[in-house]
């Protein structure tokens, strides 16, 4: 039998969810497309989902994740902050670890 | 800030899922109470779901799970094997240290 274990895995702050998969992935099509609007449709989710998100994360973290520019060449966009980059780096370093570990678990195992 | 890293598990078998924490609660349920409509019952699920639940346990584990007895006091009823015990058991124990695991991570960091 070809036996294998997956995870989900998320993080909370004061009992709301700062990060999970969805988030995670809307933070790095942001930060790819510099612009809130591109991103929610890069992922066929509603702006105004898309927002909400966004707004709860910004409340959830110690400090701004999703900022916005104010004018330049294409009007203004929004930009992942460097808190913001740093909590996408540990949350897939966890999820990676996470991985390995349960891989090692479930090797050791009779089943 | 107070900080939690929460996480689910589940067990696939080449390709389909086996054990996630939904059928887990179920085979807890099923070991309890003796009877799937009980289970099922318990569980406010249908009993057409949860046979279906067990169904798919049945033909994605190595050897059955869930056994139904025939005859008796009460006209028989449906029990857990000891691969299925064995299967509850493993799961329970990877999800804990998983959690400490991730627990262990998290205080690693400085978010």
């Amino acid at each position: 039998m070809d036996y294998k274990i997956k995870s989900r895995i998320w993080i909370e702050t004061n009992g709301h969810v700062l990060l999970g998969e969805g988030r995670i992935k809307l933070l790095k099509a942001i930060d790819k497309l510099g612009s809130l609007s591109k991103a929610a449709k890069s992922m066929d989710m509603s702006y105004n989902k898309a927002w909400n998100l966004v707004d709860s994360i910004n409340k959830s973290a110690k400090k701004p994740v999703v900022s916005k520019t104010i004018g330049g060449k294409g009007g203004g966009g929004t930009i992942i902050t460097n808190h913001g980059k740093k909590l996408i780096q540990v949350y897939n370093n966890i999820n990676s670890s996470c991985w390995k570990f349960l891989d090692h678990q479930l090797k050791e195992l009779d089943l």
